[in-house]
């Protein structure tokens, strides 16, 4: 198989790499020692890594074709597994151009499988990129005031996630109110202030020691209208139900039919837009997909976020999301953000 | 040619859209309407766009395959350019599968080439991102204490980026001390405190209003060696030696060779790793690559990094970057942070 920089590749080396315009690949062959192709900028970090096979470095002035000729001859194998997600298509196109008859296999799959149980060691990570986060989230939320904009409270947020020591951010947060809260993936605006009655979502996460938080609560400002308060129990049941079912052994398909069943028995079934959740770690977004039709068990260890939504476009959204981990007999939330509908006085 | 969520679809639609595992497609073909696949959940943002040509959306629960078989038997081509940079082997797998025959292109020059020359605008935001970060490098600077741990003063400079108006990262900073900065592409250390004589090296941006800003300088702790103001010296000289040579018609090959031929001319020619730099606008790093070998002709309006430097490992590594506007009788310097040797007491 062949990584290249992304949570696979920091997981296999124990150092991360920029991902830039420059290929940088490495192989592990079925059989025998690995090889790696490394930008020669990179090859002062490289050493740090300890790497034991074969290298072929490759300089800007020169272009990295003839170091791709080198490591397939060097190889001699006939198809290779790549990560579909995080691979780009000039790499895929260097390694055909290499050998024309390479046949390369999407193996995101098989390749991310390998981190889906996490270790001790990944938890305590995880759990350290949570906290930092629900801190800066109770901080934040401390200080909004009603016709502040979107973009001031995803600021200040982003502000309060490195005060609390994130290393980065998971992804670009969600702030979003009232219309834009309807919008699972909305950007933060500057040119809306937040009223009285709206819903308030905030999606966001610390990257901390490797590993991605993904939380997400919504709250109402100053009220809450009763279809705010229904939706809000409605959403909030759904996540409770796929808690329910969670154990391991449980699969992605039934914990998002739990979760996405009682959506669907709410008078607000129109609103359904998104699947449960997804596998969260060195990524945000990874396996396991919990969606219907994906009928993989779940070990203890596997670590997915329970994010069920109804969203109304012209009129508002909500979104509850944990980050759990799935144990022997149940699960452990790592997240403790409280979920009761919250009204804030501001 | 085919665009998926980074700068280019940005630009082609005015509004960003986030990279997930879902694919997410915008086909413009050489005749006839554009046509986009768009994952269900980002329709309620999809409308915003005004999009006038056919959507074909998938939903989680379905899958995608049917949607790139319908786009494709709508769109009847034989050819696809798309972006090398920028798509994922997913979505070529997913495009290869929908349409054995067709031919993938790896169109990322032409495609990029497209936005290499600024409008007004796009100078304008470069303008305020880089000012935003070099507001939040000088009171950066001025917190800076020995013994503190590099990963510290990132922090600190992180909070100052978005407090000065961030709206995210280019990247994550480069903030490297002593032999740390020998790495063109460090990681800040949480266990090495900055100590006197050091040099430290902070390469960074903010990105803002859909722009990066990208800036290196490295100054020195306390007091600087003889070596460390010669080393600073030539690299200053290399980058005003790329600078001289800049004007509208001049190659990127021109700019390189200037710039690198002031480095192999000075005694520490065996320290040099890097290339001169890299287009700047949407993308951190995008068309034109400054190197020897590009003779690729810069029209005014192209802005590109100078950025030079001199590395040793286990010694300490010093960089000097600048974001230039090429001009039609010269350039215009984006950057106004101090060039000259500065020598921090702290």
């Amino acid at each position: 198989m062949a990584l290249v920089p992304g949570p696979n590749f920091t997981r296999a080396v124990e150092h991360s790499f920029m991902s830039h315009e420059r290929p940088f690949v490495l192989v592990i062959p079925a059989k025998g020692a690995p090889a790696a192709l490394v930008p020669n900028l990179e090859l002062g970090s490289w050493t740090m890594v300890g790497f034991e096979g074969a290298v072929f470095d490759w300089r800007d002035q020169t272009g990295y074709a003839d170091a791709f000729a080198a490591l397939m001859a060097h190889l001699k194998i006939s198809s290779i597994g790549v990560e579909g997600q995080v691979m780009r298509v000039f790499v895929h196109h260097a390694l055909k151009q290499a050998q024309s008859d390479l046949q390369i296999v999407d193996a995101e799959r098989e390749i991310s499988a390998l981190r889906m149980v996490k270790t001790e060691k990944d938890v305590a990570a995880l759990q350290l990129a949570i906290r930092i986060s629900e801190r800066a989230l109770h901080r934040t939320l401390d200080t909004v005031k009603l016709g502040q904009s979107e973009k001031e409270i995803e600021q200040m947020l982003i502000q309060m996630l490195f005060a609390e020591g994130a290393d980065d951010l998971s992804f670009t947060p969600i702030v979003a109110a009232g219309d834009n809260s309807a919008r699972p993936h909305a950007h933060a605006r500057a040119d809306y202030a937040v009223k009285a009655g709206d819903a308030l979502l905030i999606d966001f996460g610390a990257y901390k020691d490797g590993f991605a938080a993904d939380i997400t609560r919504t709250v109402f400002l100053d009220h809450v209208t009763d279809e705010g308060r229904e939706v809000y129990d409605t959403v909030l049941k759904a996540n409770l139900a796929g808690l329910d079912v969670t154990r391991a052994g449980v699969t992605a398909h039934e914990i998002d039919d739990a979760v996405i069943g009682v959506l669907e028995a709410s008078p607000y079934a129109d609103r359904i837009r998104t699947k449960t959740g997804h596998g969260l770690g060195r990524s945000v977004h990874e396996a396991p997909y919990i969606v219907r039709g994906n009928h993989m068990s779940l070990p203890a260890g596997t670590v997915y976020t329970n994010e069920p939504g109804l969203y109304q476009l012209g009129n508002f959204g909500v979104r509850i999301e944990d980050d759990v981990l799935i144990t022997q007999d149940g699960y452990k939330l790592l997240t403790h953000f409280p979920k009761e509908l919250m009204v804030l006085p501001c």
